[in-house]
């Protein structure tokens, strides 16, 4: 055994190699659940899964690691190293804040109401609902007291920090207030715009249906032009599409209905930004904390740069029209300007997923306004309806009175206790205007590019400034490096004045 | 937590239940490898598996489980635990027998021996094979020693009993040796009497090509028509066929080409052999080493069972027809007789993967005669090609002079040191025409049965004598029960004899 001077340094990072071998199984295991496994494969899978869940759980609360932890501080290290022990820190941090006790507790909680919710929401059943909510709610409360203590921080930063280290209320409340202020108004505008477009040219729907594998071949063609490596991974269907697998063998899933088309066409574009991110981190430390994906704000900046900055640039639409045609024979409506104006259509709609890039931020920012009261105990969930419906009003002006199947209980997010994960959402929205400006200052002549189908300027610079980062960087830093300052939300606006004013 | 008569078995029943979880995620990861994963996954997906192949090796090394197995020795089991510790305790063995040097040379030697291979097979080189099959040789004599030393049997048995446990040459002796006596001239009458046939009414060849597509439905159909339960498993396409996952999973695949659909579709109904012997094995003890397959001979016996006692009975074709003619459209070659005669095709051949259930155990007599004495040092590696020729000629009589990839370079047993496994393929056929022999004497109308397209009979015998069964047995106890006699292979005689000559 050779003898270096960082010993404990180097006794993490190996153990932390282990963890990421065992996760490769855990997370290929995981893809195949959802696109392959048949139904009697279940119980075992869930056992198998849960017995590494369990091993990988002893190795990062092993009682070790603090000391281990503390002396590798006091090594000399290299910036990268030193990068590295800190996401291993958070890491660490992570499994070890909370009791085993509360942890039981709560995932017993989130199984019977996340359950219970599959039924619910279909039925509208609101109350039966709040039963397994409030304890659901009620641990969330706790945890986020502990973790609140411990780190020095809000109660509701304290969740947010597990999704998106660093973020914080103040923060979100400077951007979502700001957002706050014209997002209603443009909606308004947007719409206006789009309604004297429509009654000047109308548009074209398409026709279906839309056969299954021209579908599937269709994306996987749309993905050949976001230069997915298909040596390094798949496209296959599951019933929630989602990108999977490891950064070596990315398992991206989508899932096709016969009578739309442009629904999985745009959601595969859409992780397909999740694929490449996850297919170009740095590979010299792959295995090690610092080579993982930065955030969720930050990945989800990825997946919308492909799926709204570029998908639905009138460019890309030039370059997928003849694709679409080919997939399911010519119709008026896969013109590229009609196509473009289908992708870019704003509708004000009850149902988040459901929603454009112009009304998204609405659903996050209702969310997040009532979310963070609820942690911090200045709300109560019985007071979720009414203020529900008073922000779908305020914000997009539908009435929601009544309806809790397509108002608070749309979402997984509450029953599965991810208080904290809504804002990631919009706030990668806008660091993705955000990247797009500074390629822009840059490059004044990128949307040329892109509309003479050259899509290489915008790869090589994610790649540069964000997929090759990985988590080097504090999410601040990363921002301020590949765009000159932290995050700002006018270059979100400027963009959907652009395109939809 | 209560405390139980049996603490030692205990804690050896909870090792092997990690060890079954453990083993389900590397087994889905194995399949995923050869059915799905993109080239670049490779590297990746090699180091996490070997990660986890350590972390079970650990626990099977564990220096505390000498102690438990013995006192678990002691304590007061239920039948079913004493066979469970029985099989627990042979696992351990496996695992523990060599010392890590030795399986480390073995290794290094067997992969440089096997990648070599791959170039010097079709290259017609065995000097070029020499020089790194007497390495793999010399460390394959070095282990079976060892064994041998241990367990206080003859070194090809030692090694043989990895696949087959219990088995010794003595039984193989007396098996083969019988079989010797009557299989060349069977062989020779069988040829004769085909090519009366064939002169009489000419055999009529399908035409191809058959659509993959279409190939892919006839084999899920034939599955369908042999009980495999697609609740709890899948068909998918490999380089190479095997049937993987886990019992509550099982992962069959098999590979297709457009000019021959035949090879496939009986490979399928093989495979389906092996996967329903998987999926009903005792579930009231999964997990534990008792509810594994018996051997590899068992597992043999079924897939055999499949393929050649039911799935190339004339009921059977009859039963196949039709599906063909509706994957392929209709062509005389389709007729059931017609097929079932394809089916039945008897020609002496270089190849052992490609021979029919006649010429097959040549094959394996064959290698065994060359392989046994090469383990207890009584010939050298260079002594292997007069030896096959001569052996060719006797059994089969073909000549094999000078043509080293045809011959003895065309398996990969030797050059992955797989010595002791070659016999289980036969002694597989011999087992299921016994267990067929054994249905017969007790349903007098099997075979009237199986005409109708009635294949329960055959399904619930199997599942009663040897599916349900596990590893509660030895293999020769096993085979008391079922049929009432150890191996016989009067059986396998007398079920040629019927349908050849």
């Amino acid at each position: 055994m050779t003898t270096t001077a960082t010993p404990a340094y180097d006794g993490l990072a190996a153990t932390w190699t282990r963890l990421h071998h065992y996760g490769h199984l855990q997370s290929i295991a995981g893809w195949d659940q959802a696109a392959n496994m048949p139904p009697k494969g279940q119980a075992a899978r869930a056992a198998a899964m849960a017995e590494m869940s369990a091993l990988m759980h002893r190795m990062r609360t092993d009682p070790e690691l603090p000391t281990q932890l503390q002396r590798a501080e006091q090594e000399p290290l290299t910036p990268l190293q030193r990068a590295n022990l800190r996401e291993i820190h958070r890491q660490w941090f992570g499994a070890n804040a909370l009791p085993e006790s509360l942890v039981q507790r709560r995932s017993i909680a989130v199984a019977r109401c996340e359950h219970a919710w599959r039924q619910q929401r279909p039925a509208n059943d609101w109350q039966g609902f709040l039963v397994n909510f409030r304890e659901v709610l009620a641990l969330a409360r706790e945890e986020a007291a502990l973790l609140s203590q411990q780190q020095g921080v809000r109660k509701y930063d304290a969740l947010m920090d597990r999704y998106e280290p660093g973020m914080t209320c103040a923060e979100v409340d400077r951007v979502f207030g700001e957002v706050r202020q014209w997002l209603p108004g443009l909606i308004q505008q947007a719409l206006h715009k789009q309604a004297q477009r429509h009654a000047a040219e109308p548009l074209l729907e398409p026709v279906g249906p839309f056969a299954l594998e021209a579908q599937r071949q269709l994306c996987e063609k749309a993905m050949r032009l976001l230069a997915f490596d298909f040596d390094g991974g798949r496209l296959d269907v599951s019933t929630h599409p989602f990108c999977g697998g490891v950064p070596e063998d990315v398992r991206m899933t989508t899932r096709f209905r016969t009578d739309e088309f442009l629904g999985s066409l745009m959601g595969t574009v859409h992780e397909t930004g999740h694929g490449r991110y996850e297919q170009n981190l740095p590979r010299e430390w792959l295995g090690q904390p610092v080579a993982e994906a930065r955030s969720m704000a930050l990945h989800e900046s990825q997946s919308l740069s492909f799926e709204m900055q570029l998908g639905s640039h009138p460019g890309f639409a030039q370059q997928l029209a003849p694709l679409v045609a080919a997939a399911f024979g010519a119709q008026p409506a896969f013109e590229p300007g009609n196509l473009h104006r289908l992708m870019t259509r704003v509708k004000c709609g009850l149902i988040r997923v459901d929603a454009d890039e112009v009304t998204y931020p609405a659903h996050i920012i209702l969310r997040y306004e009532i979310e963070r009261p609820l942690i911090e105990g200045d709300i109560e969930p019985e007071d979720i309806p009414a203020l529900w419906d008073h922000k779908m009003q305020e914000l997009l002006g539908l009435d929601t009175r009544g309806n809790y199947k397509d108002g608070p209980l749309q979402d997984v997010h509450w029953p599965e206790a991810l208080f904290g994960y809504f804002p990631c959402y919009s706030l990668g929205a806008m660091y993705a205007a955000q990247w797009f400006a500074t390629m822009r200052r840059s490059m004044p002549d990128l949307d040329a590019h892109i509309l003479a189908g050259n899509l290489t300027p915008v790869f090589d610079w994610l790649h540069k400034n964000i997929w090759s980062q990985g988590s080097i960087w504090p999410t601040d830093e990363l921002a301020l490096r590949a765009s000159g300052e932290r995050l700002n939300p006018a270059h979100f606006k400027a963009h959907l004045q652009a395109r939809y004013l």
